[in-house]
């Protein structure tokens, strides 16, 4: 088998024996940056390709439902085992595996491992690798890293969302929770509403906060106002867009609280994480989630109250629909927008709460685009995985 | 962080700013057999020592319950859009993670895609890559052609059976289906009982049958006698060790079907496929498995009678056990006997039928070994992530 820089199914040669070589490309951090993974702009783009192939169907993910996030290892609270890795923020190991249709026709899995004490040698807390492969016979196409591929695919998703229902003259941006998450959020925003000038955050940790400010002046000119907000409401009030990206423990009493008065008539809230909502802003928003199957098929195996268990928007919405509290046309799904079925923003004072969720079909979308970059560039190195495989 | 061989914990150094530096290793199929993938005495020594850190739970694989097998994407029989892989035998793609302690102490990975169409053009109907992980940081440490670390470790399962069940003066070994299975599990029973000269051979296709024969008696000049015997009884029949390794459909009356008179008293009948057996063989038999507790976890999550939807022996003992047909100390656990909990080999004339399954912690510790091999010997191409990572 050639090099086949594009995935395309293998046709026996049968004018002499098949060649069996095996090669694919290594692509380290550097690397994948050079081969465009920052592209934001792209970035959106391809989103908005996969969340309308992932609405039609035409993907699979792990799992006899096709619903599967990935394969989690969990460590225990303790163990008798030296060396066994215990429980804490984010220590866990997790496989993400899936397959992609449209235009990209490729397989692949995201494999991680997270511990937040990465941090004090300097490392990023999750080290992410993803492979890509021919769909049709397996083999690697690539070996990348991956920690850009995942920050960038999740920023991306949110901008897909800005890009169809935020305002067109959107100016002002607040960011509740200055973390990763909420950088390359921003970056999305700006590429889809280069018109945003002014920037509100709202965080936790002042380190955090002084940290996010910094990245935003250094890195989007265009934003000449970038300013400390002391709450919430801060972050909320007069803004056009709205990210909040605030983890917390589980149980609605725990998670960040909007207040209907405090949400501009027009304003895009983006949840990527907990959120609760004051109940006359659930009546007078309109729903969107990113992929609305995916919040359908965790809600169905979670009983009774799923948003208490899982705080991300989405879920609260799995929940009213379930209970009668909202008809299913309430939840509508982006991708159904994208795709013309239903009508995106219809008038400037409309309100729009969008909920983010995350699933392995975008790492498989972004990887392969940023692939086919590199192969077209020359980037990376190539490896050989066998001439001829010992067992055939 | 410097390169570390041997995925020790990372200790920030506090004289200098951290080196974040990660380099891992590419490990080709060649750069494998340089490091001692195919040696199979010392995989069996490998299994036998997983097994007992399995047994003492001393690892973690995916899952709350911390017992599945991976997460694996399933096709469908039909598909309106174009180019999506349909489902066939063995199309599948599966991502296996795990976490194994003892002198392992490391985390990793297996994915693969499957398809037997691969054949036609000279390739292994899956193709194979495993990831090895630093288990307390997730760094890579190596990425890896998996074909042969999954066909050892698997045949060295069945070895470990041997070392521990079969008679010490076992001479003949009957083989019940001569695919890749069997041609592992065939050099691992040579290398716990020397004394092997002679191989039955029962297949349903005269080409497997003969290229295993062909195969036999180019690989292993102290077995004197490979002859082809023309039914699974006469694959068992007079045999010291049988291995059947027949897939079937699911039903219990499509499993291929032992009956007592064939197996010799002594006999050990090792089971990597569907099987079925006369009640009285079920009677007269001791039934160990290779790592008891995945059948009862698999068996948890399959109603009433397990072994007729999942064919290998180590179900229907779980199902003998739960309607009481069988006392629980009658489905034992090799782990349990390589400690000496439980006794081994108690006479000459004890018949044996051992359970063979399959999962990822295998996968981790032969990955392990021969990573720890290569980088000893100097073999593979070392490969950077980054020198300081983009986003930490």
């Amino acid at each position: 088998m050639r090099y086949r820089p594009k995935g395309h199914t293998v046709v026996p040669d049968t004018q002499n024996a098949p060649d069996t070589t095996i090669e694919f490309l290594y692509l380290s951090e550097p690397d994948m940056i050079a081969a465009g993974v920052t592209d934001m702009a792209a970035c959106v783009d391809t989103m908005s390709e996969m969340l309308v192939d992932f609405k039609r169907g035409d993907y699979r993910m792990a799992g006899v439902e096709n619903d599967l996030h990935g394969a989690q290892i969990y460590f225990p609270q303790e163990s008798p085992f030296e060396g066994m890795p215990l429980d804490g923020p984010d220590r866990r190991f997790m496989a993400m595996p899936a397959y992609l249709g449209g235009s990209f026709q490729t397989a692949g899995c995201k494999w991680y491992g997270s511990n937040v004490e990465n941090r004090k040698i300097g490392l990023p807390r999750s080290i992410l690798m993803f492979t890509l492969n021919d769909k049709d016979t397996g083999a690697p196409l690539a070996h990348m890293s991956a920690n850009l591929l995942s920050a960038y695919r999740t920023g991306a998703i949110p901008g897909v969302g800005a890009r169809y229902l935020a305002r067109e003259d959107a100016r002002i941006v607040g960011i509740a929770g200055p973390g990763p998450m909420n950088r390359t959020s921003l970056e999305a925003l700006v590429a889809v509403r280069p018109g945003i000038d002014t920037v509100k955050v709202f965080g936790r940790s002042q380190g955090s906060i002084d940290a996010y400010i910094g990245w935003v002046r250094e890195n989007f000119p265009g934003i000449t106002t970038v300013e400390q907000v002391d709450s919430l409401q801060g972050a909320v009030e007069g803004c056009d867009i709205v990210s909040i990206a605030i983890p917390s423990p589980s149980g609605v009493d725990h998670y960040p609280y909007v207040a209907d008065e405090w949400v501009k008539p027009g304003a895009l809230v983006l949840c990527s994480a907990h959120l609760a909502l004051e109940e006359s802003l659930v009546q007078r928003a309109r729903h969107v989630a990113d992929a609305r199957s995916i919040y359908e098929a965790w809600g169905a195996e979670l009983p009774g109250n799923a948003h208490d268990t899982v705080g991300i928007w989405g879920m609260a919405l799995v929940d009213r629909v379930r209970d009668g509290r909202m008809s299913p046309e309430q939840f509508e799904d982006l991708g159904e927008i994208i795709e013309g079925d239903t009508p995106g923003r219809t008038s400037d004072d409309e309100v729009f709460v969008y909920s983010v969720g995350g699933m392995p079909v975008e790492d498989v979308a972004w990887a392969t685009r940023v692939y086919r970059n590199a192969v077209e560039r020359g980037i990376g190195t190539k490896l050989k995985l066998w001439d001829k495989p010992a067992l055939a």
